[in-house]
C-alpha cells in the first residue's frame, strides 16, 4: 500500500478543537447526572463559534439566494472567482476609507472562509518556506505549513522550523521584531486570536516596515476587525502605506455577521505583490484557486452582499455589540477573581494569566468547579502557556451563569 | 522577498477552463456584432456548468436552511464534519443497497464539492506519491498532484512523474493495468470525464483487483453517477468485493440536484483503509478536514437532505433526464455528420473522435464556424488529442441550435 504523506506523521494527533470537544465529551461522559441540575449544565467558553440567530436584513439576503436558484432567471452555477458585485461592494465597504485607490476586483477574492483560504494560501509557498508567527497564535497557520513541510515535526514546545515570536505582557503582546527572520512568510492576526490584543497604527506600521527591509510576506488575518471599537486601530493592514508590497488580507464574515455555518470570506492579494524573481503572487493565488476550489456558495454570496447593505452593516455592528457585552461580562468577572487579562474589549476574546500554571490543568481545573470549557493556552504555542482563552461566543443567559460560577471560584 | 514555490512554477499556466473562457472572451471581442443576431450568438457546450433551477423540494429545503439560521431555535455555527442526519442519509441512498454493511457517519465526510476535496486529498499522500490517471481525464487530479509536489515540470505532451493509462478506441476506453505501478495512487472517474465511458462490473472488479494486488490506493470519482441509465453499471465502487480496503469515493451534489453554485459534495473514507505502516488513513483525512476545512455550508447541507428525500430523488432523476435528453440531441447531430463518438447515454458528455487533427485546431473551427464553445481533449491529457468533449449542460433551446448549426457544418 501507499505510505503515509510523513507531513501528516508529524502533526500532532490532534487539532487543538477537537482534542477540546473530546475532553469535553469525556468529562460529561464521567458526570451523567450534570446535564440534569441547572448548577451543573456545562457551558462553553471555549470555542470561537457563533450563537446568536443571523439578523433579519442578512437572512432575508440569504432566503433570496436560495430562492432564485429555483427559478429560471436567477439561476446560476459556478462564480469561481465569486459574485462580482460582491467583490466590488467589499472593496467598497472595507478599503475605499482607507485607501483612494481602493482594490480591483481582481484583487479580492471569494473564499468559503478564512481558515479555508489560509489550507490553501500555503501552497502559494511551499515546503522550502520559512514561516514565522506570532506566539500564541491560531492553530492552522503553523498545523497548515506543517501540512505543506513547510515545518518539521513537534518538538517539545514547538514544530521544528516554525519561527515563534513571543507575544507576552512584557511586550505589550506585540513581538519583537528583530527574531523576524529575512524571506520569511509572517502570519499576523490583529485583533488576535487567541489574545485578544490589537495592533495600533504605529506598531503595524513597525510591522510593513520590518517586512519590507527583510523581504518578508505578511499574512494578515484580519477576521475580528468589526469587533474594533477604538478608532485608532486600523482595520485593515491597508491602512499602513508600503502594505500593497508586502501582505496579502485574510477575512470573513464568520465572526461580524454570524456566518460561521454558512460560509464566506474573502482574500486581498495586491497586484503589487511579486516573488523574488518578480512573478505575480496575484496571478498564482488565482491559478490555485481555480484548481483546487470552485467558489463560495452563491447562496453565501447572496447573503454577504446583503450583510454589506447599509441596513446589513448595522446588523454587523450591533452582532458583535452583543459579543463585545457578553467579553465584558467576562473580563469583569475575572477582574473581580484578581486574575490579570487582556481582551475583550476590541475583540471577542479574553487572555487571562494563570502565572506559574500549566494551562491545561488550569483548563481541566475550571471545567471540574465551574463546569464552564475553555481553551487553554499552551494549545496556541509555546508562550500559551499559563494563559486561558475565554471566548465571549455564547447566550448571554450562559455567559451570566459562567460569570457568577467563576466569580464563586 | 520570498520566493515562489517551485510546484507552482511547474504549473503550465492557465487551469483549462479559464484558458476556454478567456479564447470565448477574445473570439466574442473580436466579433463584436455576434450577440446582435441570433444566428451568431455563441453557444457553450464547453464547461460542466448546471443551467436548470433546482427543483421545487429541494429549494424549499435551501430556502428552510437559510430561514432557519435567523431564528433563535434553528441558528447554527459551524459543523465541521458534516450534519450527522445528511451523513447518515448519504449512507443509506447510496450505499445501503450495495452493501448490508452500509458506512458509519464517521466514515461519510461532507465537502464543499468534489474538486474541492480532490484538492485537500493530495494532502494524504504528499510530495512522494506516485499518481497515476486514467488519459485523458479531470485536470484537477494531475493540476494537484503538481500543486502539492508529486509531479513535475511539463514536458512535451504530460507532467513528469505522472503515469498515463491511455483510454482509447482501441481499449475500450478502460486502461491497461498492467501499466499501473505499485503502490501508486490512482484517479478513476466513471461515468468518466471526459470521455463519458462508464466501467461495468467486471472492468471494476479488475480494477480493485490490480489496486489490491499492486497495493495501489483508488481515489474513485462518482460525480455523474446518478446519470447512469443502464443498471448494469455500478454507481459507486463499493459495490465491488474488497473495495474497502483499497478505495476512497468522491461524490458530489453538482451535477445530480444543479449544486453547482451551492456547493455541497461528500468523501467516503472506509475505516478498513491503511497505509503501508498500518495507520488509519480514515483519521488521517479526519485531520486534514479539521485543520483546514471548516464544512459545507449549512444551508447547502439543509438542501442536499431535501435532495434525497424521496421526493428530492425524483427531482434528481428528472434533472438529470433533463441533461441526457440534451446528450442524445448532440450524439444525434454528430452522429448525422458521420463523426464517430461515445458517451451521452449514461454521462453527460460526449466525446467526439476527429481524427489527425489537433484539438485545440478543432475546437477553434467550432468556435469560428457553429459559434459553438466546446472543450478540446488535449486539456485532459496526452491521450485526449484529436478529441472534442461536448457537454450537455446548456438550455434545450441552445443545445437545439447548436445541433442545427453542427449539422449545417
Amino acid at each position: 500500500m501507499i505510505s503515509r504523506n510523513p507531513q501528516l506523521a508529524a502533526l500532532k494527533a490532534g487539532y487543538l478543537f477537537p482534542e477540546i470537544a473530546r475532553r469535553k465529551r469525556e468529562f460529561a461522559a464521567a458526570h451523567p447526572e450534570d446535564p440534569l441540575k441547572p448548577e451543573t449544565r456545562i457551558i462553553s467558553l471555549g470555542v470561537g463559534n457563533t450563537t446568536e440567530p443571523i439578523l433579519p436584513c442578512t437572512t432575508a439576503g440569504l432566503v433570496e439566494g436560495a430562492r432564485k436558484l429555483g427559478t429560471a432567471e436567477g439561476y446560476s452555477g459556478y462564480q469561481d472567482e465569486g459574485l462580482p458585485e460582491l467583490r466590488k461592494k467589499i472593496s467598497e465597504v472595507f478599503y475605499k476609507k482607507v485607501s483612494p485607490d481602493t482594490f480591483s476586483i481582481d484583487e479580492i477574492f471569494i473564499s468559503d472562509g478564512a481558515k479555508c483560504d489560509i489550507g490553501r494560501l500555503q501552497l502559494l509557498f511551499g515546503p522550502g518556506t520559512k514561516v514565522a508567527v506570532q506566539d500564541p497564535s491560531y492553530p492552522v497557520y503553523v498545523d497548515g505549513s506543517v501540512l505543506v513541510g513547510a515545518a518539521q515535526g513537534w518538538a517539545d514546545t514547538g514544530y521544528g522550523g516554525i519561527i515563534y515570536l513571543p507575544c507576552t505582557q512584557d511586550n505589550g503582546f506585540f513581538p519583537n521584531l528583530s527574531l523576524l527572520p529575512e524571506n520569511s512568510v509572517l502570519y499576523f492576526c490583529s485583533p488576535n486570536n487567541p489574545t485578544g490584543a490589537v495592533a495600533d497604527k504605529d506598531m503595524l506600521a513597525k510591522l510593513v516596515d520590518a517586512a519590507r527591509v527583510k523581504g518578508c510576506l505578511i499574512v494578515f488575518d484580519a477576521a475580528y476587525s468589526e469587533y474594533i471599537r477604538d478608532p485608532s486601530f486600523p482595520k485593515t493592514i491597508f491602512e499602513i502605506p508600503g502594505s500593497r508590497e508586502c501582505a496579502i488580507e485574510v477575512n470573513s464574515f464568520s465572526k461580524p455577521a454570524g456566518f460561521t455555518g454558512v460560509r464566506l470570506g474573502w482574500t486581498v492579494v495586491p497586484k503589487e505583490l511579486r516573488y523574488a524573481g518578480g512573478e505575480s503572487i496575484n496571478a498564482d493565488w488565482a491559478r490555485i484557486a481555480g484548481t483546487i476550489f470552485n467558489g463560495a456558495s452563491n447562496i453565501a454570496q447572496a447573503g454577504g452582499l446583503a450583510a454589506l447593505s447599509a441596513e446589513g452593516q448595522k446588523e454587523i455592528r450591533q452582532l458583535c455589540d452583543y459579543y463585545l457585552q457578553n467579553a465584558a461580562l467576562i473580563r469583569n468577572a475575572l477582574q473581580k477573581l484578581g486574575i490579570a487579562c487582556i481582551g475583550g474589549d476590541n475583540s471577542p476574546y479574553i487572555w487571562a494569566c494563570f502565572p506559574g500554571r500549566d494551562s491545561w490543568e488550569v483548563f481541566a481545573e475550571i471545567l471540574e468547579k465551574c463546569r464552564v470549557v475553555t481553551t487553554p493556552g499552551a494549545g496556541f504555542g509555546p508562550a500559551g502557556q499559563s494563559f486561558i482563552r475565554f471566548s465571549s461566543f455564547g447566550h448571554r443567559a450562559d455567559v451570566e451563569t459562567a460569570c457568577r460560577r467563576l466569580e464563586g471560584l
